[in-house]
């Protein structure tokens, strides 16, 4: 039986001094100074204490035992000489009457040195993530996370949201990305399919009178990894309101996310209620950009009447939009860098002009508009010292690109951009339809089963291109943290938006039969969002890589190096839910 | 846009009354007095509201509109002239000036009446589910489901414990029930498995150096369903602890669960801390059972020394043990079936007889026993009136038989047994090793991750059959709640335990390569365990069917009937995991 620890690591402070106390912990490491003094740091959860080997008799207990080994050390706390202040337990030590061993570490050598785990190669690090999480920097990610977590859940508790449970194994839906597969075993041939969002349960549980409904929802999408997403499963805060407006959707999202945001979050500030509201096609051209990053305070203007016809050739015909900052003080070099990098991440040039000391127009693009220097002056309202960045293109390249360049703009000029907060906005009002790109035909824009505003009255009498959807973005920091919307829970306007499309009622009704049938036996109003738990946390942490934020996450290529996941498995495994294995020749 | 609710269905006071509200709901039904006179009830998550239609205006807009159709209605609230005490609503009614449909009900008539839907079928039920959930009774369960799950989170954060989310993508595990695979996109001919439960994960964190682990954990087992087992996904509040002995385990659980238990329970107390510790030994000899319901006071006593060599056949050679039962009135029909239902239960024969008013022994067996009943009276301390149940068999098989027997005895004698309160208790000292059944050889008991007690000097120098391992079992009014341990996070005590059971250390490094590996660089000893959510809110909730306490449950043959899950899926979505349907003709 292992003696129980009187303090924890992290707890000791000089008025226990005197004290006889047990502690029990990782050995850290030790200072040793000679044959019969050391200094030992002992870790646990909570933090470090030094304890200080003063006999050869204790210097001999730890003889052969590796760091990382656990110990159990009882002695007496005694107030140190030489004090350390960066550390809670700094003015204290204890002097060891005995040490135990209580889990060896059999390796002299560990792959990384636990406190600069972060250094060593990815791939290492997630074999051994049991002691990349040794690392308190490491694990104090995971901490915050589940620390969030949980303050989510409180404050949707006491915004009377019940937290539902909805199942795991479910059917393959017919939309959205690519489902993972579980074979049946009582049912050969058949497959459940794990979730990729609980949509459809929450709007049955919406159909079935329940009002507030939320879920830590886990959700899985058989995509590939980019830097934000963990290839297999993430997290959602999933919710759903019945009887609900947009309005009703907004205000507890504004109650709920910034105060998180603000308690655990690198940066101190967050937006408070209202959210400011945006249209999608105002952001579109005062941002660029349907996430914005509000803490850039720059703003698109067009000025393709003044400058479209000023000779130069990518102007030519094209809308164009323009940034000026004012103040602008990089250097050509890092101009050229930010033109450079627009370029690799839009597809499309950027291009700029100064406004010298003098009041001159000079280098960039400036040649081509010293003949209508006045015309351009007036309608960007400029001054010595302003810097104008510029984008061309069909209306929607040119104002991406200009989103871009907007970015790199703010990022490069401390003045346009606030570094220490987190701006929310709604972006509202997207449009219900749009010709597709590719077909020529008239489409859904973003989701078909959101209810159109204006409802049955908008679909039977506007042109379907002016209607706007119950839809909406919540974007932080430029961010977009999830979508929502008001759901079409009517049968009948679904029906009618599907068939403005050229779709059917039968079409709709495959789609997603569960959920038109139980529309059929009357439905709430019903709206809600779901905003990524994974990418508010990488947010609040200020981390850039999602694998940070997750206690055991898979790598990029969706296996799991630890546990060995995915693995082969047996014959009989595979026979026992009437599969085999069907790889063709040439991919063996 | 939907008009918002001014109150709940369930709000309105007298107090209220002369204010224009609006409320939103489901149309309940309609009690029509006259054309113009009728009596509409609404419903809505949080209650009902009688809605008084007085003019035909009122009425008309409800022609043509169906039962379960959504409703808004703005109106003047009203003080009842015959109030009804029984609805928290009862003293107001509201009439109504404006009547909206928001949602319709197609349908006249429905698959089963909303109140009363508990009565119909149970394929039913699960294919509109819906509808069900709309019944307030059957709502309650996942309301309270929701709560009890909210109040155990809340709890055990209040002891410090972190919920950290383990991975549902993992890998196939070689121990315990059937795997769920999931087949992998981007590694060939391997698999996924969803986790049976996070026991290596949680193993894994403690050996990271997290101290105290939770996490409301989804679990998933391929086995077939039972009353208290849902096929396919189900829930435990797993734990762990570092440095912790099973002492600190039981004294967390005893302080989280029983206040939950009297706080939610149909039963309003529960035992308190700290919970009666039996010994498995104990258990088997005192209540023939290892999840004892301690409800009942009854307790086995053995007799074979008395009766034995009896003359009755079925005692010869065997153990005997007896239940008495004083003051037990019941008839000889109901004793006769007690002993039949014994006989289907256990699969032997329970005996009996009884002491007479005037002392003599009748009834059963007593023929048997007459030449010594003096010895069989002092034996069981017998007086006028009690009753003895007999049991007899080997030991296991009579102790066994006289468990079912007691529980029987239990529940047809008030006056041994208590009907209103949730009974906790701990089995402890499991036998590490036992000699297997079938193969006659040294086998482990149960779990052979469990540390032995006494660690290794007890490997090294006891009979292997005298260990016992730090094993528990939480059991509550009969009903296991889970079993937990402290782990032998020890490799060399690990190798040592297998050796004994003739095993060497590659098999005990291929069971859970991950936890064996991570063992080996330093571990803390850990102990816990993880009660299932289910049955506690079975037990809680009362209910005997754990379909009542799920949102969305599958079928007994794992089916959910209202998505249509397992569903056949695409050929491209099997190409894409690189696996092909394997049905041998005799299936199809």
């Amino acid at each position: 039986m292992i003696q129980s620890r009187t303090h924890n690591c992290g707890q000791l402070r000089i008025s226990e001094a005197g004290e006889k106390v047990t502690l029990v912990g990782f050995y850290d490491n030790m200072r040793k100074v000679s044959r019969n003094l050391g200094f030992l740091i002992l870790r646990d959860f909570y933090g470090v204490t030094q304890i200080v080997i003063e006999t050869e008799e204790m210097m001999a207990k730890l003889n052969g035992v590796n760091n990382e080994s656990t110990l159990s050390i009882t002695g007496i706390v005694r107030e140190r000489s030489s004090k350390n202040a960066s550390l809670p337990t700094g003015e204290i030590e204890v002097v060891p009457e005995e040490i135990k061993v209580l889990g060896k570490c059999i390796y002299n050598e560990l792959p990384f040195e636990i406190n600069r785990s972060k250094e060593a190669d990815e791939a290492t690090r997630l074999k051994y993530r049991y002691l990349d999480l040794r690392n308190p920097e490491v694990k104090s990610r995971i901490v915050l996370r589940s620390k969030i977590v949980s303050e989510l859940r409180s404050r949707m508790t006491e915004h009377d949201f019940l937290e539902i449970t909805t199942p795991i194994l479910t059917c393959s839906s017919p939309e959205g990305a690519r489902d993972y597969l579980v074979p049946s075993r009582n049912h050969p041939g058949k497959f459940y399919a794990l979730p990729q969002a609980p949509q459809q349960f929450k709007q049955l549980l919406m159909t079935s009178g329940f009002d507030r409904y939320f879920q830590i929802a886990p959700c899985f999408r058989d995509e590939d990894a980019r830097a934000d997403r963990s290839p297999g499963e993430f997290y959602q805060l999933d919710m759903e309101m019945a009887f609900a407006t947009q309005e009703d959707v907004f205000s507890v999202i504004e109650d709920v996310l910034p105060p998180v945001f603000a308690k655990y979050g690198t940066y101190k500030t967050a937006s408070k209620a209202p959210f400011k509201r945006i249209s999608y096609k105002d952001a579109m051209e005062r941002y660029g950009s349907d996430k914005p990053d509000l803490r850039i305070d720059l703003e698109l203007q067009d000025v393709t009447d003044v400058m479209a016809d000023c000779g130069f050739g990518p102007f030519e015909g094209q809308k164009i939009k323009a940034i000026v900052v004012d103040d602008f003080t990089a250097t050509r070099k890092v101009i050229d860098k930010i033109c450079a990098d627009v370029e690799v991440q839009s597809g499309n040039k950027a291009y700029w002009f100064k406004v010298d000391e003098s009041g001159e127009l000079a280098g960039g693009i400036a040649k081509f508009l010293q003949d209508r220097k006045e015309k351009v002056m007036e309608a960007l309202s400029l001054k010595p010292g302003d810097f104008v960045g510029l984008t061309a293109g069909k209306l929607l390249d040119a104002q991406k690109t200009a989103g871009v360049l907007r970015k790199f703009l703010g990022i490069a000029s401390e003045k346009h951009r606030k570094t220490d907060c987190y701006e929310f906005c709604w972006i509202v009002d997207f449009p219900m339809y749009e010709i597709g790109e590719e077909s020529g035909e008239l489409e859904f824009c973003h989701n078909p089963f959101s209810m159109p505003q204006g409802g049955m009255e908008a679909l039977m009498t506007k042109d379907p291109l002016d209607i706007y959807a119950y839809q909406y973005d919540l974007v932080c920091n430029g961010v977009e943290l999830s979508s929502g919307a008001v759901r079409n829970h009517d049968p009948e306007i679904m029906v009618k938006a599907f068939q403005i499309v050229g779709l059917d009622e039968e079409h709709v009704k495959a789609k997603f039969p569960a959920m038109y049938n139980a529309f059929c036996y009357g439905a709430p109003p019903h709206a809600g969002i779901a905003p990524g738990v994974d990418r508010m946390v990488m947010l609040i942490a200020g981390e850039e890589s999602i694998r940070e934020i997750i206690p055991f996450p898979m790598n990029k290529t969706a296996q799991d190096v630890m546990m060995g996941a995915p693995s082969e498995v047996d014959e009989k495994q595979l026979r026992d839910v009437h599969i085999k294995i069907d790889i063709p020749e040439k991919e063996v």
